[in-house]
């Protein structure tokens, strides 16, 4: 990578789309010096994100544009784009949509000079909707995919590296299909099976689910995510998905197949390759997975209780790789799971106790 | 519930199997001055339990055993129980497996005495396994399934009542067909499914990993418990999981018919239903799940950092509901979601902004 293109003296940038992201995207980039202007098809949003810091909401003199950035919903992804190309002769145009290849497609079975346009995905959390969730600093430390095709120009390419280094994210270069390919296993497929478990618990009497631990809890949280949302990211992924969900549905076959013929060895095979795949998944900083222990503790539910136990566990000098709380439906105090590197475990243990902590590993 | 019988009067206990929930009981029940002879397959074993203070390895007289609680591994749990209850003529027979109709069915199919068989089940990690990792706090705070049949003596069940009550747990009661239905889904199910989403990881390119998030990380976390343990648990409960995965393939089908179709009102319903199903999971002490609202905090990685986050928390007098660390692949900083009652986020946002940390709603 040369040196990027300099967004605050090269014209105005224009974000189409005031929710949360693109209204985010705005208040990063005034942050950052850059000139914006926010756009939504409701004025009165756009509004909200202009008098929230996300630049002005008055229409931009289309010669002066660099870069637009379309930040609409999935279903009107590729057409936004194919416009912004038409509407800013010269600006470089991009997008914050969680699926590639289709809008791709979109500009190119149009009119739209397909060179300016270059695809992006930042991976910040989606629970939260709407311009006053913004933050300009929603994408800091995210990863955040920069997708060209093999027709854009070099320095479109670079403006969108510029745009990604000014939210404060790490860009990841890809193709389209491979990125559509990459999210659909490690975002999408995930979420359907979180949706298909979490819709399970509803058919069956209510007092079952008094004995959910947090391992449900776990699987199925993402499954809270907005419906017609994720709608539209898994139809416009339709088609590596639809590959995934043949394999899961293969496996999930034969996991039938070995219980009914109480086959331990095929049962264990399945779930030996999902234990190959949790350590496949990239340990904190992109390094390997470290060996990490967990500590269990003890605490009440009140306000201060974590604090005091994780200020005990930083004089003890331990790193908290990750935690858990684990909710306990009875009781007035919950458990704490801290993951710790493997070699740090018992320490953490006995400082804890010595600072009267119930803790074990 | 009359009052309980005192196991430190009424003889001594046997627990069989000196593994992680078989020395944590024996440790839970010394502690509260309960006699406990501690016997495992392996002698060196059971040794390590009693060293670690779960009971004594001498062998008891069978006379005056009150209770014996069997914590063998779930393939050999029947054959277990049988034995001691034909061991100790007039104790109890409890066990912890994880599931209930094929050990009460294999009970009932021998000689033994099914009247002092009374099964149990503590809802316990057991992620990591061995008497070493055994605490006689392990259970604190956690459900406990008991589950008698309609045959069992009402002294039988109060027994286990009170080695419940010894480990600091809270008993849940129910019969075993129930138990293992309501088992199968709040747990067996959820880990098959992170076992087959976790293991399409794997089939994929490694580079395309460096899009996971949170979200595949939640999903597939409990994928890595072991492989031999949790094939014999599901082994053991196969005819409710039967029923669970044709329910869960259905879905799936329907999925795949819809994701072909394009069709978003296809999509949408199962989505729905499963924000339902994360929604009827009992909130934080068995109450409805409180509306929250997630605050994200930066924090650099070293010691102290979460300590500050939380004592500064703590002194804004905000109660953390949950909280989770997202690891960033590339930084040298993680980003923290904290739940926070809905009415509190504002105010706390504004709390660690003042104190220098970068948080958003």
């Amino acid at each position: 990578m040369t040196t990027l293109p300099d967004l605050r003296t090269d014209g105005a940038v224009v974000v189409v789309g005031a929710g949360l992201i693109g209204a985010s995207v705005g208040m990063a980039l005034v942050e950052a010096g850059v000139r914006v202007h926010v756009l939504d098809r409701d004025p009165a949003v756009a509004h909200v994100a202009a008098s929230r810091g996300a630049g002005t909401d008055a229409p931009p003199d289309p010669a002066t544009v660099q870069l637009v950035v379309v930040a609409t919903p999935p279903a009107s992804l590729g057409r936004e784009i194919v416009a912004a190309l038409s509407s800013y002769p010269t600006a470089t145009v991009t997008d914050v949509g969680s699926v590639k290849a289709l809008p791709l497609a979109q500009v190119r079975s149009s009119a739209a000079d397909v060179q300016r346009y270059v695809g992006g995905h930042p991976l910040a959390g989606s629970e939260r909707s709407g311009p006053l969730a913004s933050a300009s600093d929603l994408f800091v430390g995210r990863a955040w995919a920069v997708v060209p095709s093999p027709d854009c120009r070099p320095d479109a390419v670079a403006r969108v590296h510029a745009l990604v280094a000014a939210c404060g994210a790490t860009a990841v270069e890809m193709g389209a299909d491979d990125h559509d390919r990459a999210v659909a296993r490690t975002s999408h497929l995930p979420h359907l099976m979180a949706a298909l478990t979490a819709a399970t618990l509803v058919r069956g009497p209510g007092r079952h689910l008094a004995l959910s631990g947090q391992g449900v809890r776990d699987v199925t949280r993402i499954a809270a995510g907005d419906p017609s949302l994720w709608s539209q990211i898994v139809l416009a992924n339709a088609v590596p998905l639809a590959t995934l969900l043949g394999e899961l549905r293969d496996g999930l076959d034969e996991l039938v197949i070995s219980l009914d013929a109480q086959d331990p060895v095929g049962v264990e095979a399945l779930l030996r390759e999902g234990v190959a795949g949790t350590a496949a998944i990239p340990g904190k900083h992109g390094g390997a997975a470290l060996p990490v222990a967990v500590v269990t503790v003890a605490i009440p539910d009140q306000p201060g209780a974590l604090a005091q136990l994780f200020a005990d566990t930083g004089d003890a000098g331990v790193n908290i790789e990750d935690l858990r709380i684990d909710h306990d439906p009875a009781r007035r105090f919950g458990l704490v799971e801290i993951d710790v590197a493997e070699t740090e475990a018992t320490h953490l243990v006995e400082a804890l106790g010595a600072r009267g902590w119930t803790a074990h590993r």
